[in-house]
Protein backbone atom coordinates (compact mmCIF):
# COMPACT_ATOMS: atom_id res chain seq x y z
CA UNK A 1 0.00 0.00 0.00
CA UNK A 2 1.22 3.16 -1.07
CA UNK A 3 0.11 6.25 0.74
CA UNK A 4 -0.07 9.79 0.14
CA UNK A 5 0.22 10.72 3.39
CA UNK A 6 3.38 10.51 4.89
CA UNK A 7 1.56 11.27 8.43
CA UNK A 8 -1.00 8.29 7.95
CA UNK A 9 2.31 5.64 6.47
CA UNK A 10 4.13 6.44 9.79
CA UNK A 11 1.49 5.74 12.15
CA UNK A 12 -0.11 2.74 9.70
CA UNK A 13 3.77 1.51 9.52
CA UNK A 14 4.23 1.68 13.73
CA UNK A 15 0.94 -0.06 14.47
CA UNK A 16 1.82 -2.87 11.94
CA UNK A 17 4.84 -3.57 14.13
CA UNK A 18 2.44 -5.22 16.66
CA UNK A 19 2.53 -8.63 16.68
CA UNK A 20 -0.68 -10.39 14.86
CA UNK A 21 -1.36 -6.61 13.21
CA UNK A 22 -0.89 -6.63 9.77
CA UNK A 23 -0.83 -3.59 7.39
CA UNK A 24 -4.80 -3.68 6.72
CA UNK A 25 -5.43 -3.95 9.85
CA UNK A 26 -3.05 -1.11 10.98
CA UNK A 27 -4.71 0.80 8.76
CA UNK A 28 -8.62 0.35 10.19
CA UNK A 29 -7.50 0.81 13.40
CA UNK A 30 -5.72 4.14 12.79
CA UNK A 31 -8.44 5.61 10.35
CA UNK A 32 -10.70 4.59 13.56
CA UNK A 33 -8.39 6.50 15.21
CA UNK A 34 -8.83 9.68 12.88
CA UNK A 35 -12.80 9.23 13.29
CA UNK A 36 -12.43 9.40 16.95
CA UNK A 37 -12.48 12.82 19.23
CA UNK A 38 -8.32 13.86 19.32
CA UNK A 39 -8.79 12.38 23.36
CA UNK A 40 -9.07 8.93 22.72
CA UNK A 41 -5.82 8.89 20.89
CA UNK A 42 -4.14 10.66 23.65
CA UNK A 43 -5.32 8.85 25.95
CA UNK A 44 -3.79 5.91 24.43
CA UNK A 45 -0.72 7.44 23.28
CA UNK A 46 0.21 8.62 26.76
CA UNK A 47 -0.89 5.37 28.58
CA UNK A 48 1.58 3.40 26.61
CA UNK A 49 4.34 6.20 27.05
CA UNK A 50 3.62 6.52 30.85
CA UNK A 51 3.64 2.53 31.07
CA UNK A 52 6.92 2.24 29.20
CA UNK A 53 8.16 4.57 31.57
CA UNK A 54 7.26 4.07 35.04
CA UNK A 55 6.52 0.46 35.02
CA UNK A 56 8.40 -1.82 37.51
CA UNK A 57 9.43 -5.28 38.24
CA UNK A 58 8.50 -6.22 41.68
CA UNK A 59 11.97 -7.33 43.26
CA UNK A 60 10.53 -9.82 45.17
CA UNK A 61 8.72 -11.79 42.85
CA UNK A 62 9.58 -9.78 39.52
CA UNK A 63 5.79 -9.45 38.28
CA UNK A 64 5.14 -6.22 36.95
CA UNK A 65 4.00 -3.84 38.86
CA UNK A 66 3.97 -0.07 39.64
CA UNK A 67 6.04 -0.33 42.83
CA UNK A 68 8.84 -1.50 43.83
CA UNK A 69 7.03 -4.27 45.70
CA UNK A 70 3.85 -5.51 44.10
CA UNK A 71 0.54 -5.25 45.58
CA UNK A 72 1.07 -8.92 46.20
CA UNK A 73 4.30 -9.28 47.88
CA UNK A 74 3.36 -6.45 49.88
CA UNK A 75 -0.29 -7.95 51.33
CA UNK A 76 0.79 -9.49 54.88
CA UNK A 77 -2.65 -11.78 54.74
CA UNK A 78 -0.63 -13.66 51.82
CA UNK A 79 1.97 -16.39 53.00
CA UNK A 80 4.96 -15.84 52.32
CA UNK A 81 6.44 -19.95 52.86
CA UNK A 82 3.79 -21.16 49.67
CA UNK A 83 5.65 -19.61 46.21
CA UNK A 84 4.08 -20.59 43.19
CA UNK A 85 6.56 -20.83 40.32
CA UNK A 86 5.24 -18.81 36.74
CA UNK A 87 6.50 -18.07 33.58
CA UNK A 88 4.72 -14.17 33.48
CA UNK A 89 2.05 -12.11 34.33
CA UNK A 90 -0.79 -13.40 32.47
CA UNK A 91 -0.07 -16.68 34.47
CA UNK A 92 -0.31 -14.63 37.77
CA UNK A 93 -4.01 -13.06 36.59
CA UNK A 94 -5.20 -16.67 35.62
CA UNK A 95 -4.19 -17.95 38.88
CA UNK A 96 -5.44 -14.98 40.93
CA UNK A 97 -8.78 -14.96 39.11
CA UNK A 98 -9.35 -18.36 41.07
CA UNK A 99 -9.07 -17.18 44.03
CA UNK A 100 -8.06 -19.89 45.28
CA UNK A 101 -4.22 -19.44 45.51
CA UNK A 102 -3.09 -17.33 48.86
CA UNK A 103 0.43 -17.31 48.84
CA UNK A 104 3.07 -15.42 46.77
CA UNK A 105 4.39 -15.78 43.37
CA UNK A 106 7.82 -15.91 41.47
CA UNK A 107 7.77 -15.05 37.97
CA UNK A 108 10.28 -15.98 35.24
CA UNK A 109 9.86 -14.07 32.70
CA UNK A 110 9.49 -16.91 30.40
CA UNK A 111 10.60 -20.47 29.98
CA UNK A 112 14.27 -21.98 29.20
CA UNK A 113 13.69 -22.40 25.08
CA UNK A 114 17.44 -22.95 23.58
CA UNK A 115 15.76 -22.52 19.91
CA UNK A 116 14.65 -18.57 20.69
CA UNK A 117 18.26 -18.29 22.62
CA UNK A 118 16.64 -18.10 26.03
CA UNK A 119 19.42 -19.83 29.03
CA UNK A 120 18.74 -19.64 32.66
CA UNK A 121 20.66 -16.61 33.26
CA UNK A 122 18.38 -14.59 31.12
CA UNK A 123 15.54 -15.84 34.01
CA UNK A 124 15.19 -14.97 37.26
CA UNK A 125 16.09 -18.43 38.61
CA UNK A 126 19.37 -17.65 40.53
CA UNK A 127 16.91 -15.00 42.75
CA UNK A 128 14.68 -17.94 43.30
CA UNK A 129 17.60 -20.27 44.68
CA UNK A 130 18.22 -17.72 46.80
CA UNK A 131 15.18 -17.31 48.29
CA UNK A 132 14.97 -20.86 48.95
CA UNK A 133 18.62 -20.73 50.35
CA UNK A 134 17.65 -18.17 52.91
CA UNK A 135 15.09 -20.68 54.22
CA UNK A 136 12.42 -17.69 52.86
CA UNK A 137 9.82 -20.76 51.08
CA UNK A 138 8.52 -23.93 52.45
CA UNK A 139 7.25 -24.80 49.44
CA UNK A 140 7.19 -23.95 45.71
CA UNK A 141 4.27 -25.06 43.51
CA UNK A 142 5.70 -25.47 39.45
CA UNK A 143 3.01 -23.50 37.56
CA UNK A 144 4.69 -23.42 33.98
CA UNK A 145 2.83 -24.99 30.95
CA UNK A 146 3.26 -28.44 30.23
CA UNK A 147 5.37 -27.86 27.15
CA UNK A 148 9.25 -29.46 26.42
CA UNK A 149 10.31 -25.94 27.58
CA UNK A 150 8.05 -25.70 30.65
CA UNK A 151 9.56 -29.35 31.37
CA UNK A 152 12.90 -28.40 31.00
CA UNK A 153 12.89 -25.43 33.14
CA UNK A 154 10.75 -27.39 36.01
CA UNK A 155 14.08 -29.78 35.85
CA UNK A 156 16.61 -27.15 35.47
CA UNK A 157 15.58 -25.91 38.92
CA UNK A 158 14.74 -29.28 40.55
CA UNK A 159 17.98 -30.51 39.90
CA UNK A 160 19.52 -27.09 41.85
CA UNK A 161 16.74 -27.61 44.74
CA UNK A 162 16.00 -31.84 44.92
CA UNK A 163 18.53 -31.84 48.06
CA UNK A 164 17.37 -29.18 49.94
CA UNK A 165 14.36 -30.08 52.56
CA UNK A 166 11.53 -27.32 50.57
CA UNK A 167 8.67 -29.35 49.05
CA UNK A 168 8.43 -29.18 45.39
CA UNK A 169 4.97 -29.73 43.61
CA UNK A 170 3.32 -29.45 40.60
CA UNK A 171 0.20 -28.50 39.95
CA UNK A 172 -2.50 -31.57 39.10
CA UNK A 173 -2.69 -32.40 35.35
CA UNK A 174 -5.90 -34.36 34.51
CA UNK A 175 -9.51 -33.84 32.68
CA UNK A 176 -10.77 -30.62 32.86
CA UNK A 177 -13.78 -30.44 34.98
CA UNK A 178 -17.10 -31.22 33.37
CA UNK A 179 -15.20 -32.48 30.27
CA UNK A 180 -15.84 -35.49 28.33
CA UNK A 181 -13.15 -38.43 28.54
CA UNK A 182 -13.69 -39.32 25.04
CA UNK A 183 -12.83 -35.89 23.83
CA UNK A 184 -9.45 -35.79 26.27
CA UNK A 185 -6.26 -36.67 24.68
CA UNK A 186 -4.82 -39.69 25.31
CA UNK A 187 -1.39 -38.20 27.12
CA UNK A 188 -3.68 -36.49 29.65
CA UNK A 189 -6.27 -39.46 29.72
CA UNK A 190 -3.37 -41.65 30.68
CA UNK A 191 -1.21 -39.07 33.10
CA UNK A 192 -4.94 -39.08 34.53
CA UNK A 193 -5.08 -42.90 35.42
CA UNK A 194 -1.17 -43.23 36.38
CA UNK A 195 -1.92 -39.99 38.72
CA UNK A 196 -4.69 -41.06 40.08
CA UNK A 197 -5.41 -39.40 43.94
CA UNK A 198 -7.88 -41.04 46.45
CA UNK A 199 -11.55 -40.72 45.81
CA UNK A 200 -11.65 -39.03 49.32
CA UNK A 201 -9.76 -36.05 47.77
CA UNK A 202 -12.58 -35.78 45.02
CA UNK A 203 -14.99 -34.62 47.70
CA UNK A 204 -13.16 -31.85 48.56
CA UNK A 205 -14.19 -28.18 48.46
CA UNK A 206 -12.19 -25.43 47.41
CA UNK B 1 -8.93 -9.25 34.62
CA UNK B 2 -7.92 -7.21 37.58
CA UNK B 3 -4.60 -6.06 37.39
CA UNK B 4 -2.73 -4.70 40.48
CA UNK B 5 -0.88 -2.24 37.89
CA UNK B 6 -2.60 0.78 37.02
CA UNK B 7 -0.41 1.51 34.52
CA UNK B 8 -1.14 -1.95 32.62
CA UNK B 9 -4.55 -1.79 33.48
CA UNK B 10 -4.66 1.88 31.77
CA UNK B 11 -2.68 0.91 28.82
CA UNK B 12 -4.91 -2.45 28.31
CA UNK B 13 -8.06 -0.49 29.02
CA UNK B 14 -7.23 2.17 26.21
CA UNK B 15 -5.96 -0.44 23.38
CA UNK B 16 -8.88 -2.48 23.65
CA UNK B 17 -11.04 0.21 22.82
CA UNK B 18 -9.38 -0.17 19.43
CA UNK B 19 -12.37 -1.80 17.03
CA UNK B 20 -11.75 -5.70 17.60
CA UNK B 21 -8.98 -5.65 19.95
CA UNK B 22 -10.63 -7.33 23.42
CA UNK B 23 -8.81 -7.28 26.77
CA UNK B 24 -6.90 -10.32 26.42
CA UNK B 25 -5.57 -8.89 22.58
CA UNK B 26 -5.04 -5.73 23.89
CA UNK B 27 -2.53 -7.25 26.88
CA UNK B 28 -0.65 -9.28 24.81
CA UNK B 29 0.68 -6.27 22.59
CA UNK B 30 1.23 -4.07 25.41
CA UNK B 31 2.86 -6.85 27.20
CA UNK B 32 4.61 -7.25 23.50
CA UNK B 33 5.65 -3.32 23.52
CA UNK B 34 6.71 -3.85 27.10
CA UNK B 35 9.48 -6.72 26.08
CA UNK B 36 10.32 -4.05 23.08
CA UNK B 37 13.48 -1.25 23.47
CA UNK B 38 11.61 1.91 24.77
CA UNK B 39 11.89 3.50 20.84
CA UNK B 40 9.56 1.82 19.77
CA UNK B 41 6.57 2.08 22.08
CA UNK B 42 7.79 6.16 21.37
CA UNK B 43 7.56 5.92 17.92
CA UNK B 44 3.98 4.08 18.14
CA UNK B 45 3.07 6.60 20.34
CA UNK B 46 4.48 9.75 18.66
CA UNK B 47 3.11 9.09 14.81
CA UNK B 48 -0.23 8.43 16.04
CA UNK B 49 -0.42 11.91 18.05
CA UNK B 50 1.08 13.33 15.27
CA UNK B 51 -1.11 12.01 12.91
CA UNK B 52 -4.11 13.08 14.87
CA UNK B 53 -2.92 16.85 15.58
CA UNK B 54 -1.37 17.56 12.07
CA UNK B 55 -3.44 15.50 9.81
CA UNK B 56 -5.90 17.31 7.06
CA UNK B 57 -8.60 17.26 4.40
CA UNK B 58 -7.72 18.09 1.06
CA UNK B 59 -9.83 21.03 0.15
CA UNK B 60 -10.45 19.32 -3.36
CA UNK B 61 -11.70 15.73 -2.64
CA UNK B 62 -11.85 15.72 0.81
CA UNK B 63 -8.90 12.83 1.33
CA UNK B 64 -6.63 12.63 3.99
CA UNK B 65 -3.73 14.20 3.45
CA UNK B 66 -0.43 16.35 5.06
CA UNK B 67 -1.36 19.36 2.94
CA UNK B 68 -3.71 21.75 2.15
CA UNK B 69 -4.11 20.13 -1.38
CA UNK B 70 -3.23 16.07 -1.60
CA UNK B 71 -0.86 15.02 -3.97
CA UNK B 72 -3.40 13.74 -6.13
CA UNK B 73 -5.46 16.85 -6.92
CA UNK B 74 -1.76 18.74 -6.80
CA UNK B 75 -0.55 16.48 -9.38
CA UNK B 76 -1.24 18.75 -12.74
CA UNK B 77 -0.64 15.41 -15.06
CA UNK B 78 -4.00 14.08 -13.60
CA UNK B 79 -7.23 14.95 -15.30
CA UNK B 80 -8.86 17.05 -13.18
CA UNK B 81 -12.47 16.65 -15.02
CA UNK B 82 -12.70 13.12 -14.73
CA UNK B 83 -13.88 12.79 -11.21
CA UNK B 84 -14.38 9.46 -9.41
CA UNK B 85 -16.73 9.56 -6.20
CA UNK B 86 -15.75 6.73 -3.55
CA UNK B 87 -16.26 6.17 0.10
CA UNK B 88 -12.93 6.65 2.46
CA UNK B 89 -9.13 6.46 1.80
CA UNK B 90 -9.38 2.58 1.64
CA UNK B 91 -11.24 2.92 -1.97
CA UNK B 92 -8.17 5.37 -3.05
CA UNK B 93 -5.59 3.28 -2.55
CA UNK B 94 -7.30 0.13 -3.88
CA UNK B 95 -8.14 2.26 -7.26
CA UNK B 96 -4.42 3.57 -7.17
CA UNK B 97 -2.86 0.04 -6.49
CA UNK B 98 -4.75 -0.67 -10.28
CA UNK B 99 -2.41 2.05 -12.04
CA UNK B 100 -5.32 2.37 -14.47
CA UNK B 101 -7.48 5.68 -13.48
CA UNK B 102 -5.28 8.76 -14.40
CA UNK B 103 -8.90 11.48 -12.67
CA UNK B 104 -9.34 12.75 -9.32
CA UNK B 105 -11.06 11.60 -6.74
CA UNK B 106 -13.81 12.93 -4.33
CA UNK B 107 -14.16 11.08 -1.36
CA UNK B 108 -17.55 10.96 0.42
CA UNK B 109 -16.53 10.18 3.58
CA UNK B 110 -18.99 7.76 3.83
CA UNK B 111 -22.55 6.66 2.39
CA UNK B 112 -26.11 7.32 3.67
CA UNK B 113 -27.07 5.67 6.39
CA UNK B 114 -30.08 6.29 8.34
CA UNK B 115 -29.74 2.79 10.16
CA UNK B 116 -26.12 4.58 11.72
CA UNK B 117 -27.50 8.43 11.67
CA UNK B 118 -25.66 9.25 8.83
CA UNK B 119 -27.60 11.47 6.30
CA UNK B 120 -26.11 13.71 3.40
CA UNK B 121 -25.26 16.62 5.23
CA UNK B 122 -22.54 14.63 6.97
CA UNK B 123 -20.65 13.24 4.04
CA UNK B 124 -19.23 15.77 1.35
CA UNK B 125 -21.98 15.91 -1.15
CA UNK B 126 -22.13 19.44 -1.46
CA UNK B 127 -19.41 20.25 -2.52
CA UNK B 128 -19.20 17.76 -5.09
CA UNK B 129 -22.59 19.07 -6.37
CA UNK B 130 -21.02 22.61 -6.43
CA UNK B 131 -18.01 21.26 -8.28
CA UNK B 132 -19.80 20.05 -11.01
CA UNK B 133 -22.39 23.07 -11.28
CA UNK B 134 -19.18 25.19 -11.45
CA UNK B 135 -18.24 23.22 -14.41
CA UNK B 136 -15.26 21.55 -12.78
CA UNK B 137 -16.00 17.93 -14.34
CA UNK B 138 -16.82 15.85 -17.34
CA UNK B 139 -18.15 12.54 -16.13
CA UNK B 140 -18.34 11.71 -12.27
CA UNK B 141 -18.02 7.54 -12.38
CA UNK B 142 -19.69 6.45 -9.26
CA UNK B 143 -17.23 3.80 -7.64
CA UNK B 144 -19.31 2.76 -3.94
CA UNK B 145 -20.07 -0.37 -2.78
CA UNK B 146 -22.97 -1.55 -4.20
CA UNK B 147 -25.23 -2.21 -0.66
CA UNK B 148 -28.08 -0.62 -0.04
CA UNK B 149 -26.32 2.40 1.50
CA UNK B 150 -24.08 2.72 -1.09
CA UNK B 151 -27.26 2.37 -4.08
CA UNK B 152 -29.32 4.84 -2.05
CA UNK B 153 -26.04 7.48 -2.11
CA UNK B 154 -25.18 6.89 -5.32
CA UNK B 155 -29.07 7.54 -6.38
CA UNK B 156 -29.30 10.75 -4.37
CA UNK B 157 -26.67 12.30 -6.10
CA UNK B 158 -27.61 11.09 -9.38
CA UNK B 159 -30.77 13.00 -8.42
CA UNK B 160 -29.45 16.06 -8.01
CA UNK B 161 -26.92 15.62 -11.43
CA UNK B 162 -29.18 14.29 -13.41
CA UNK B 163 -29.84 17.31 -15.42
CA UNK B 164 -26.93 18.74 -16.08
CA UNK B 165 -24.87 17.74 -18.84
CA UNK B 166 -22.76 16.03 -16.74
CA UNK B 167 -21.46 12.43 -17.88
CA UNK B 168 -22.62 10.28 -14.97
CA UNK B 169 -21.01 6.35 -15.18
CA UNK B 170 -20.62 3.42 -12.51
CA UNK B 171 -17.62 0.85 -12.33
CA UNK B 172 -18.49 -2.15 -14.45
CA UNK B 173 -20.17 -5.31 -11.83
CA UNK B 174 -19.52 -8.47 -13.17
CA UNK B 175 -17.61 -12.06 -13.19
CA UNK B 176 -14.13 -11.22 -11.46
CA UNK B 177 -11.86 -11.83 -14.15
CA UNK B 178 -10.16 -15.49 -13.44
CA UNK B 179 -13.40 -16.54 -11.77
CA UNK B 180 -15.10 -19.51 -12.61
CA UNK B 181 -19.21 -19.18 -13.39
CA UNK B 182 -20.54 -22.11 -11.45
CA UNK B 183 -19.10 -20.36 -8.17
CA UNK B 184 -20.62 -16.33 -9.30
CA UNK B 185 -23.37 -15.47 -7.33
CA UNK B 186 -26.81 -15.28 -9.02
CA UNK B 187 -27.20 -11.77 -8.69
CA UNK B 188 -23.80 -11.08 -10.08
CA UNK B 189 -24.09 -13.39 -12.85
CA UNK B 190 -27.51 -12.37 -13.65
CA UNK B 191 -25.98 -8.54 -14.41
CA UNK B 192 -23.50 -9.73 -16.07
CA UNK B 193 -25.22 -11.01 -18.87
CA UNK B 194 -28.21 -8.20 -19.01
CA UNK B 195 -25.67 -5.72 -18.77
CA UNK B 196 -23.33 -7.54 -21.53
CA UNK B 197 -20.85 -5.44 -23.49
CA UNK B 198 -19.83 -5.50 -27.15
CA UNK B 199 -17.14 -8.74 -27.78
CA UNK B 200 -15.01 -5.93 -28.66
CA UNK B 201 -14.55 -4.56 -25.80
CA UNK B 202 -13.39 -7.43 -24.24
CA UNK B 203 -10.11 -7.40 -26.73
CA UNK B 204 -9.27 -4.05 -25.21
CA UNK B 205 -6.06 -4.10 -22.87
CA UNK B 206 -6.18 -1.65 -20.15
Amino acid sequence: MEFSSRLLANAVDEMSQLPGIGKRTALRLVLHLLDQPKEQTEALAGSLTELKKHIKRCRNCHNISDQGLCEICSNSSRDEKLVCVVEDIRDVLAIEATQIFNGQYHVLGGKISPIDGIGPSQLSISSLIKKVENDQVDELIFALSSTVEGDTTNFYIYNQLKDTSIKLTTIARGIPVGDDLEFADQITLGRSITQRVPFENSLKKD
